[in-house]
């Protein structure tokens, strides 16, 4: 059964939960006490060198990183659903797990670590970005179910999460509705399951 | 013919010039005035919402991000050469492909928007975050040749230009003889092409 270095409050560890359960995967969680600083102690910090959760392991197999884990599961068990093989598909794939990985963190992830967490970031740069992504967000929804394709991806997995947990880094999604629409589909996936104050 | 909306001083677009020479795929360059913010007119931003370059486009296709294109490039034209379809090798590319998005971009790729572009940005934090990524780079090229699996893939392409324009950045790469060895490996490459400053 593969492993998850996890922190339950962690949006980024959650879309590898989320993604095991949407395909079935059963998933060995580990906790990592985050605040007394583990992650950055052995033996996560000997599996992921940035020190940083979530680490995915499944035999021999070690990953750090939300995105790069999700494409793992997505190519693994996924079959051509989460993550298509064919060139431009997965390549509109990759550009929202890029926006997860930049856009999301710097934005709606930032100025939540600053509200929740404590965290020494500039919380009104991080509501700004937030506030741009939201309206690409939205605009982009208008017209379409799902971020990269005409179906669930592991874009829309990776890309959820910090969008949906806004509220706790002082934004508000109700001048977006498309967004807070695909929220919504999102919470409908067969085999959905949440995290805390999602 | 596929078309790249351009910038030649930008690592990113230098990206997609170099995996594209790298699989022999010839390229329409049309360069877009960045000083003119010609970035954020149309006709790209029509093409990306997020007023950015790289654009890059194939028939139909149109792709942001240069880390997106590259997947695409490398599926497209590249076999199982540049990203294998193995879920682990492919996950463990993708690996390095945020750190692209995220700790060089952050990192050196700030540091030089900074003190060559005059970008508003806390440059020393850019640094600081740049020594930190640096030497887990040097520790990992220790004892491999190329970041992600033991041959070149789009990993390298991804994370390498920043590294090595580090310079304009105000970073000295003295300390990181296996990046400095790593970079001059990537140069070696068949079909290599340079870029401003590199």
């Amino acid at each position: 059964m593969p492993k998850l270095y996890d922190l339950e409050l962690s949006g980024n560890c959650y879309k590898v939960r989320l993604l095991c359960a949407l395909v079935s995967v059963p998933l060995e969680i580990i906790p990592v006490d985050f605040l007394a600083g583990d992650h950055k102690k052995s033996p996560v910090v000997d599996l992921n060198p940035f020190g940083e959760l979530p680490v995915f392991v499944d035999g021999d197999v070690v990953l750090r990183d939300s995105q790069a884990i999700l494409v793992y599961i997505a190519r693994k068990w996924g079959g051509e659903a989460w993550l298509p093989t064919d060139p431009a598909d997965m390549a509109h794939v990759v550009e929202w797990l890029m926006v997860a990985e930049n856009e999301v963190a710097r934005g709606p992830n930032d100025a939540r670590l600053h509200d929740k967490f404590g965290f020494k970031l500039d919380a009104n740069a991080a509501r700004e970005k937030s506030t741009r992504l939201l309206g690409i967000l939205d605009a982009r929804l208008a017209t379409r179910q799902w971020l990269a394709l005409d179906r669930p991806t592991i874009a829309d997995i990776a890309c959820m999460p910090y969008v949906a947990l806004g509220h706790e880094g002082g934004l508000s999604l109700d001048a977006y509705r498309n967004v807070v629409a695909w929220i919504d589909r999102t919470k409908k996936l067969e085999g959905f399951v949440t995290m805390p104050a999602l």
